[in-house]
């Protein structure tokens, strides 16, 4: 198995790919998360892993953006990574010479309290990601600031650049999750430990659509962990919904749930059932389990013993 | 064919029954709705006509428990019979002589307002039917009353009685539904215009269970157009219903609610589809008809393009 | 106290009454339920006892249909008596001797399958209540039957009478629900075991608009112990619903409730607040205790410290 | 009225100020969502414009996040602008020079396919703002970019630079919505075609809480125009919803959701009623209209005439 991932090298995203397949796994950076997904598209690479939410700055939705438009991408497995930084500057360089600060801007959001009662004077400035500011002390001549703020591993693996402060999050319980994407076809079996991603448009001359979305969940006893709204980008107004619900499309439960959807709103996508990185089983009442669903359907077949007339076969 | 009907001859069953087979169907009273089914279930007779709702009394609850407790009864079609009475007494009574008035508890419901009108000191006597209450007038030595409230018909049939007022029902608007009930299997074919009854029993244990019950019609677009709430006889506070629904079983989005109905409340019976008395067309939201349901079950499908592992085949 | 109940003297009724007053309670039966109540109307007496519910024949439908007539009846108790049937007859009349047997079509639905297997040959003959049929054995000189099926206390209070067989009941368990039914603005206080009595018409021009009722409910955590569908008499399709639920009206997430409910059916009736008969406590979440109300309405009042401006100050 | 806006000065939030206030209104730019907010605390001044949600980006979450921290803010007015971008550089630089561009990272979320196209070589350098990356390549020596995306605006006011390219959006339709944000108590009143902003935070021990948050409008006939979920930061899972419904506080179908909401989610807090920017009247079915809550609120006075007993006025 080749991966990709959404580099450079030595961000928390190359960190969760590892903690995943073990360190030697063959793996290149991609430069973006649609680049990524492209690789694996392509035949390239057979997996991506791509950041998809933080527990502080909510969904990344460059993420959540390319692979509602990756209509063969499919999620295989999830990984939680603990999120920590720390502040590096080149050598010589002190704490109190700091001035001008770069990293990602998403981590930046994550310091910003520490940065406040720490560097009170400190400029920002946005760099494309927290390994490349780091790097950029090193590589380049004048980067136009004098510290970066990056992953652990990053400084690690770099020994010119030199850890000013650790642990500087102000959350100290932040964790992004990662998932894996590979290409269409492949569904992991169920584990009774599992979630399925979706991706809802929101149907526009619908009022009360969303409601009409949440009951197809809720009268089969399917708990939602996660939803985001993003904008489609057509006009105001006009959103989809990415959800991950509690179960596995082998469960007749959310087959079912996802048939009522469709029929709600015909643009959902699938983007995959796969193990919960938590491990934490789901309770599901009996009526809800896959022997209701099976004795339900056997009854309604039990209905016209001789079978419903040949041009009345539409529908299950 | 051969036709029962809740007897004895002259009654509005009659008259339903009739009115759907034209004049000279083959036919036999039964004596109580129990027995009409036992005589459809024996296969004595091909099909019973029996009384199920009246716009001013409500459900006939015998019906609605006998209709409930045989398996395999279908009600394959509707009759609405306008309900009208008559007051009945034998030769040379006249109004003023009425002393005392026997007919069936839910006629005199029907006519209480004019008798209290018209006779304000009679006395009432309950008969086992309306033709029994006036025919007993004419083959009884002593009824022990001198007058009867009855249909039309009997009075017709019957010259020896004479009519001392017409039309004397309290609502001019009264109409009785007459439902005709076949053997297991028979299901009409759809018209559009269709009608689906089921018996269903109230979880006990599931607080919120009615409207679980109710969602699985909602949640498919799915129109109530009578619930009537019957105790099961096992303990105060359970309950099963008699609900008709628009629609008909060889419609997906009443199969679909079926199941689902199913797996909430698995004592649920199907009584049968059938085309409407009124002939009243439902119209259906596109998003709840067959094609709807087709390309909801064809999408799903698509998602696993080498089918479900052997072992994970459970539900649709 | 002066009481009225639902007669003769001997019935089931009365056994209700006196085991709420006592045994010297002063009472005067009532030919009919609205009777009785026109009887509390008029001041004539205090309270009237009449049945509600039988466990195994459903709502009592005069009763339902009086109580919801009477604009000013307010339920203040409930009673719940075990039924108990015994088969009597005239002096020297053993078991063998009956061919006719009479009583209340109520009684004579409970006693069914007794009666089809002990007097496989009997006639029946509907009588006005179970009282009357056993004392037309007595006082008739020629009754028209030879038996009847009544209490135990017709018995014990009339010796004439011998009693063939007991405890002749089909459902050992069944058990009739009777009301006391006072004037207009008596409401017994709250006692954490309570029950409140509506009758609430079906808005008819709105589909879905049961479920927007027992939405009315199932937001504000109230769970619903009765529902009886019953005809307007109108239309075919035009139907009230009694209904009992847990709370109390000075429970705040009552009141909240009927105020939603008039909203959608401004036809509702309240019929009383009054204290359980099992004495079984609800248990109320939290969020919809009075505390969790009350500091609502404290949250909204104090987003407009100054009031709303009096042209704007309408709803609550 | 002194007002604040996100600076710097030609960003699209000056020109919706400006197309709010007339051109001559005293304003100062702020450096941060927050900083604006705070200094409409301060009283420094009066109001403050801020994005809160684009077409195409979705929600500003600095913008959400900071408003749902500030206890007293109040929104007053929304304003809608077009989005248009330009690609400015230096004298002398033509389209075929440029070889980094820089600009605000939602900016270049909205130009990414017209840059794919038109500049396939090109590097995007982040920056903090559309305008300060203009301004850049004026004021600074070496920026590091030799071309920046801006506003229309920046270019017309700074005639150093030249544009390169107009229109160049990649959505003609994109509009950016904008709110003016004034101190607690502040309500503009009322005008039939209003919008009021929420955020509630996700109870996280109640599985369905979300249904039961949307079942609060669904129940009151209050449509959702805009649902935004951020995460609250504590923990994965740990959301807050920001929420615009159609209505204004002043009617009372929007206070009686906001005091279910408070009971489901006492954390709610109100951002704000104020006249919708596209001045569409919102149709409110007659019960749900003020008449009808007050009848329902006099009906269930009226069920107790002398009122509640005194140590039982919890509630409304």
């Amino acid at each position: 198995m080749r991966y990709t991932f959404l580099g450079p090298a030595g961000t928390f995203t190359e960190q969760a790919l590892l903690s995943y397949t073990g360190a030697d796994a063959p793996r290149v950076p991609a430069v973006s998360v649609p680049a990524a997904l492209e690789m694996v598209a392509n035949g390239e690479v057979d997996a991506a892993m791509v950041p998809i939410e933080n527990s502080v700055e909510g969904g990344v939705t460059a993420t959540l953006d390319a692979i509602a438009q990756a209509q063969d991408a499919r999620i295989i497995a999830e990984v939680l990574v603990p999120v920590s930084f720390v502040l590096v500057a080149g050598e010589g360089v002190t704490l109190t010479d700091v001035t001008t600060v770069s990293t990602h801007t998403h981590a930046w959001a994550q310091v910003r309290q520490w940065a406040a009662d720490t560097l009170p004077q400190v400029e920002y400035l946005p760099g494309s990601s927290t390994a490349a500011a780091a790097l950029g002390l090193i590589h380049n001549e004048s980067p136009g600031y004098n510290a970066a703020i990056c992953s652990p591993i990053v400084a690690q693996q770099n020994p010119e650049l030199q850890v000013l402060a650790e642990d500087i999050g102000d959350n100290k319980q932040a964790v992004t999750r990662f998932v894996l994407v590979a290409r269409n076809g492949q569904i992991p079996e169920p584990t009774g430990a599992d979630k399925t991603t979706l991706v809802i448009p929101l149907p526009v001359d619908r009022p009360g659509a969303l409601l009409d979305l949440l009951e197809q969940f809720s009268t089969r006893g399917i708990n939602l962990s996660r939803i985001e709204s993003r904008p489609t980008g057509e006009f105001l107004g006009s959103y989809f919904f990415s959800i991950d619900v509690d179960g596995h499309i082998y469960d007749a439960r959310v087959r079912d749930a996802l048939r009522g959807l469709h029929r709600v709103s015909p643009g959902i996508q699938f983007l995959g059932s796969y193990p919960r990185a938590d491990l934490r089983h789901v309770e599901t009442p009996e009526f809800h389990r896959d022997d209701a669903f099976d004795a339900a359907r056997n009854w309604v077949e039990s209905l016209f013993p001789h079978g419903r007339p040949e041009h009345l076969r539409h529908g299950i």
